[in-house]
């Protein structure tokens, strides 16, 4: 086995999936071979492609994807040579039988499997049928900035033992900063012996330099989007990574102005909205909210006449987790109670 | 004198000087009275006002501005009361009679005079004679990551001795990294008894983190503008500098939700497009060229049918600086000349 100093630093682009938050997974055939061509030629290792919660995800309670899974994987299959394709699993979403088999029939050259940060045990059963079906397979611990490093090392070492190839630390609230990337990957490179990742979202402004300082730390994965394409404070970017190892001279498989192409094409074509940052995606961040919560609160906040920022705010001081949506209703009203009160005094 | 240590970090709001860039100086006064208002609650130590490039600096061949110097000051003056009132002066745009001493009866509060890294020297006469005057007068380094660490040192020593209050290192063309940061600012911070700046630009995604980095370095003056408004990749934005003062519980006068809501507010106002990184904008931070080549690099490339990015590296090669724009046509023709024998080999 490689140690993790041999190993060759790998770009999975995640526009094709992650991206489909942003556009509520209405990404077309046209948008998927486009891009899919560009994702080629940019020499991404790995394309993630799908509705943005992944395999079978599709629905009126999630938002119903404008293709099926077998429709997103099969535009994408037929451009790809070189850049492997990949889709995400999230048990309770993805199923093996409906879901996982047809798309591995569809050509898909790898699956990461995820869960909540401290509830890794959730992927065995997939990671384990999909290392015995001899298919390449990655475990992704979602929110990781909630759990201590010492939860990591034995959340992580589960997905080792249960046969995965890697396990990526997903920031989904935007909430790492750099130091805290060197600290959680460094330990998870030095503890296991399989591939360590990362997945940056941007919402403290810190996704390029979170992406450089895993790859310092040892981490052989880096995810990213084209333009940052992808909810609220969007993901790191593709083209900025690129310029970053460029200029750090760390080898990959990028061609750099492929890459800045790859994500010129998608700012002309899909992306309706490049992510910027406003008042409630920075709150999210500092409160290490998950991103997803932003829209509820906004409509929370509306609703209740209170600062959105506040709600989160006290979502982060209760670490709330995706799920937990109805807290958001309960925190709001508590502030409109306190205005309220206050306004009597 | 306070040693580095002591001081207290400074925040300066160059949205209503800088950002101006953005929109062709056409900031009206709406705009600069709403800005200066939300920049006063937020608790901004300095508000620069004016013309991109500073006094004296609106004309046809720079670009005119909406308003004239005094219009803009006066407009920002009448809404500020903690929060002070700043110029930039560029000498050769602005001249001492004409532009200066007009603006310090408008109740400028503090001059930054700025010049090209190793052109110290020009800012020698404004300094010297605003400090007799009992201004607060800072200097500025265009362009500081083209000079090594021993010609900064050697450039500040000078502006420290004609009098300037602080020196501070402008990230002209957005090609600072945090190590490159680290080393320079910390250095200025050993080197110098006044205290040390950084103004940080976008074009590689890490203004953020570069900012952060200057102020653990020592830095106690950090520039930015509200959502990065400014020219090409924009700026360090407020909101996102506030957000991670406040998670590393650095100590300044901004107020967290008011630093926010001014970034909201320029969002809804006067920001046309909220600045992101195209592909021109990142070859510009990778070869270290100043932003403000972009749009005639676009121009050159359009007419001679090449591609702008490899004109500005061959810029960047060349070290090329403001001023010396004829070289970008030269670039270019040579760079289709190139191509055009590929063609018949």
């Amino acid at each position: 086995m490689k140690t993790h100093a041999e190993r060759q630093l790998k770009i999975c682009d995640t526009t094709l999936r992650d991206g489909n938050h942003a556009v509520a997974h209405q990404l077309g055939h046209a948008d998927i071979v486009a891009y899919a061509k560009a994702a080629e030629l940019a020499g991404a290792d790995l394309l993630e492609v799908g509705h943005g919660n992944g395999l079978g995800a599709s629905s009126i309670q999630v938002g119903r994807a404008a293709l099926t899974d077998m429709e997103m994987l099969t535009a994408a299959r037929a451009q790809l040579k070189q850049t492997r394709l990949g889709v995400l699993s999230i048990p309770g979403f993805a199923t093996v039988e409906r879901d996982l088999k047809p798309a591995l029939d569809c050509g898909v050259d790898e699956v990461r499997v995820g869960a909540h940060c401290t509830e890794a045990d959730v992927t065995r059963q997939q990671i384990t049928m999909l290392r015995e079906m001899g298919v390449t397979v990655k475990g992704m611990l979602l929110m990781s900035h909630m759990a201590s490093t010492k939860t990591l090392i034995e959340q992580a070492r589960l997905i080792q033992e249960y046969g995965a190839h890697a396990v990526i630390l997903m920031d989904s609230a935007g909430a790492y900063t750099p130091a805290a990337v060197d600290e959680k990957v460094g330990a998870l490179v030095e503890e296991l012996d399989i591939e360590i990742g990362f997945h940056g979202h941007n919402n403290l402004g810190l996704s390029v330099m979170n992406s450089m300082a895993a790859v310092k730390a040892g981490a052989t994965i880096v995810d990213v989007t084209a333009r940052g394409f992808g909810a609220g404070a969007g993901n790191a970017p593709l083209e900025l990574v690129a310029a970053n190892l460029h200029l750090e001279q760390i080898e990959t498989k990028l061609q750099l102005f492929a890459a800045l192409d790859a994500a010129d094409l998608a700012e002309s074509t899909f992306v309706k909205r490049i992510p910027t940052n406003d008042s409630v995606t920075i709150a999210s961040g500092i409160a290490g909210v998950f991103s997803g919560f932003a829209s509820p609160t906004r409509r929370a906040a509306e609703r209740f006449q209170v600062d959105p920022r506040e709600i989160l705010m006290e979502l982060g001081r209760r670490g709330v987790v995706a799920g937990q949506e109805d807290t958001i209703i309960e925190v709001a009203m508590g502030l409109a109670q306190k205005n309220s009160l206050y306004e009597v005094i």
